[in-house]
């Protein structure tokens, strides 16, 4: 059966591009181009039933990937179910699952069957788990991982084949050498091995698997920069010519392809990373980690990367992977997840506005009208995080009748320049005064907008999405109080 | 007495001159050209005598303010001060007193004793609660106003000299009106007055108490967008229009100038607001606002802000007025201050990194050396905020023995890149493979960086600063513990 790649170059609208072009407000025949010269993926393993799916591509709206997974020490099912949910509750586009701990296989299953988004993979985390020294990893295990991984449903897999021998001396004058969990376990591997990256000498045969699959590429950028002085270097950009190759390697295979991008870039460089990779991937939609314009601030990565992010999106890339406030400094909690997916739907909203995206500033404009009018459950249900703004709006003023006041605690009902602004409307409209009155309404029911791109957040068409198990309640404790 | 304008005017390298030159590691002369023409600004009243000179302006480091004051409903003395010290403690390089509410004198007198940084007001505030009705101000006690708080040693204030008579039909097509406070109540008096703008009609008048004082201008943007609609709107930029003729006015009386910006811009049009203000300005330093780069998200506005700021402190902004968490929802408290200043100065420092400010990156170079070698403490110490560096770690690995681990509980041993890198490096050089080790060091004591620039941040000489009275003990609760 062809991929999506493959049956959008023959001519045909799939059911996803359908399905896509209405979530996108666009033409189904604009996304069929868009997947056939490979500017957009739809990420959809076969055997993900439960999927909604949905494109990554510089042309549609910004999505967002969240990471979740069980770590070496910590891991129930019950626990990874509800990361898969807070996550996408709180707007992830895509998900991966990282476990390295755990029943990997049992985790996965339970991720690809009850997620309406896609799931991706770094199939190496597995491959190593199953070996005592990473260098004992052998190309039959790595390819033996893949597929098990392809046939269980996964949509996208991380493939850091473009870490190639030759590249390794070139990460010597680093700071921070290789950052990439799996660029590091692929140079150990070579150093140990003296041999070629065997993801890179078997590229084809992973092409056959995933062809076979529809399963998506995402190129892996295992010599991305891990701190400001190793962005935009040599060892960096060796790679990425790699992985521009073995994105023309994969289209001829007919499989479906995404770049991953760093990572830690100066502000004033996030730009010409993008524009050098789609030069250098003719196109491929990138996908970026951050990145994080400055090192300096450990608890507080979701702002540096969300800042680089924005920046990125700005320019043309199609996917922001988010960072939570816990990078480099421990294991996220579900608050965590909360504030990196806070941060990082706003760097993809405000790339969006930005770039002219239709219907994008629509959820602006109705918010805003909602707080100049003091209708403060609009503007609560209006936000990105609803929960968020109405608890820090009721924490001093959370009577049910300040839910119509002309005034919060910020400036009081003295200095709340909207209220003297309306007060002086008025006064003028009565009298010979200059101001006029201003009454707006925009209908985010008739918005252009993308889906991603309006409110509710983390709206999924669950149709398809079976039954959770009982004890996952995944959307119980935020639901919203009556007030 | 001459103020700072005209001494560097005549040639003078004046004591705040000397002190602004060491704190940003510049020629003592250089201060001095930029002061005369205006592109750099030394608030400093004659009568602030614990004040540690520090310039504004873009060739030196990016500055970040903190607002904080009294409301109308809660006050006192012991939180006002406290406030104050968070401020400070958390890097806040200017405070303004914006309290609308408690003992207005006694609580700026203070401020003004016990601050290192400049401190600001805005005036207009404190006329307001002295009459019932805001169009029964008259010039005569805002005039009064501004000199007694000039006489009380406030080093800038905030003048919406800015809103003309006839800008105010200009906002009628806007979405959220004006969103200025003092903007709002001047637009008022105006409107029920039928009089053109006093702080417009008596500017000159002010110069001559500026003069006297030596009082800086933040001349106010009272008619700053409050959404992204009204971003760059026609009367935004007559306003800024005005402001050029003022600074103008201004510099001809021999006062210092700044100006205030948005606001609410999307990303697109930020580096457009700040090169445009710089050409209608003559260069005077910019002072902005954010800008938010979306309306979707209360609750998360320190956020979305601080990616504006970063954005205008890379085309040119020389000052960012923090925003907090609460910003639309209510009154910040320590926490919110902590995040909000947390939030700017990453934007300061990731502009300052971007423009190449000399020395600025050797801040994230020595932070990354330090996470590469696993040295956990002295990367809690170089961090922007240590104690939240800390905690975050220690929530996982509380143990003093991970301190020196070689991987956190974010990716674990087994899978720690820096771990594998290195073990990588060292087996490489064991044997005959392709890399090599890395050792490096940047000795943040000879960085040719700014003071802002550099760890530990909220750094101040406080000679000059009185013991603070025995109920306010700013530093105890935040000091680091040791471990």
């Amino acid at each position: 059966m062809p991929t999506q790649l493959q049956r959008a170059r023959e001519g045909t609208v799939t059911a996803a591009m359908e399905r896509v072009a209405e979530r996108e407000h666009r033409d189904p025949e604009f996304v069929r181009e868009q997947v056939a010269e490979g500017e957009a993926v739809i990420p959809a393993n076969r055997a993900h039933d439960s999927l909604d799916p949905m494109i990554i591509g510089r042309a549609f709206g910004t999505k967002v990937n969240a990471n979740i997974g069980a770590s070496e020490t910590t891991s129930d099912l019950e626990a990874e179910l509800g990361k898969l949910h807070t996550a996408v509750h709180y707007g992830a586009d895509t998900v991966m699952d990282l476990s390295t701990g755990g029943d990997l296989d049992e985790i996965r299953e339970a991720n690809v069957e009850y997620s309406p988004v896609p799931v991706g993979t770094v199939p190496i985390y597995e491959a190593v788990t199953r070996v005592d020294d990473v260098a004992d990893l052998t190309h039959e295990l790595l390819l033996d991982v893949i597929e098990k991984q392809a046939a269980q449903g996964v949509d996208y897999m991380t493939i850091h084949a473009g870490v190639r021998m030759e590249h390794l001396p070139l990460t010597d004058g680093r700071k921070t050498g290789i950052v990439s969990r799996g660029g590091s376990i692929l140079a150990q591997w070579i150093e140990e091995n003296g041999m070629e990256n065997p993801l890179y000498t078997k590229f084809e045969a992973i092409c056959d698997i995933f062809a076979e699959h529809d399963v998506t590429f995402s190129l892996g950028d295992g010599l991305r920069p891990g701190c400001l002085a190793d962005a935009s270097d040599e060892a960096q950009y060796a790679e990425l010519d790699t992985l521009g190759e073995l994105t023309r390697t994969a289209w001829d295979h007919g499989v479906q392809v995404m770049v991953e991008g760093p990572g830690h870039v100066p502000m004033d460089e996030v730009a010409d990373n993008v524009e050098r990779q789609q030069a250098v991937c003719d196109g491929a939609p990138f996908y970026v980690l951050g990145p994080l314009v400055t090192d300096v601030a450990p608890g507080y990565d979701h702002i540096t990367s969300a800042i680089g992010a924005t920046e990125a999106a700005r320019a043309g890339a199609a996917m922001l992977c988010y960072v939570t406030p816990k990078e480099h400094l421990g294991l996220p909690d579900a608050e965590d997840v909360r504030d990196g997916l806070a941060a990082y739907r706003i760097a993809a909203h405000a790339a969006d506005v930005a770039n002219g995206r239709p219907g994008a500033r629509d959820w602006d404009d109705a918010l805003s009208e909602a707080r100049y009018k003091f209708d403060w459950r609009r503007q609560f249900e209006l936000a990105l995080d609803p929960e968020r703004a109405r608890e820090f709006h009721d924490q001093t003023l959370p009577g049910d009748n300040y839910k119509e006041a002309r005034f919060c605690s910020m400036c009081g009902v003295d200095f709340c320049s909207m209220r003297i602004d309306q007060d002086a409307r008025e006064a003028a409209e009565d009298g010979e005064g200059k101001m006029e009155a201003i009454d707006d309404e925009t209908d985010l029911d008739d918005s252009s907008a993308a889906e991603v791109n309006r409110p509710p957040v983390g709206e999924h068409d669950g149709s398809d999405v079976p039954d959770l198990p009982k004890f996952v309640d995944p959307y119980g404790h935020e639901e919203p109080a009556d007030d």
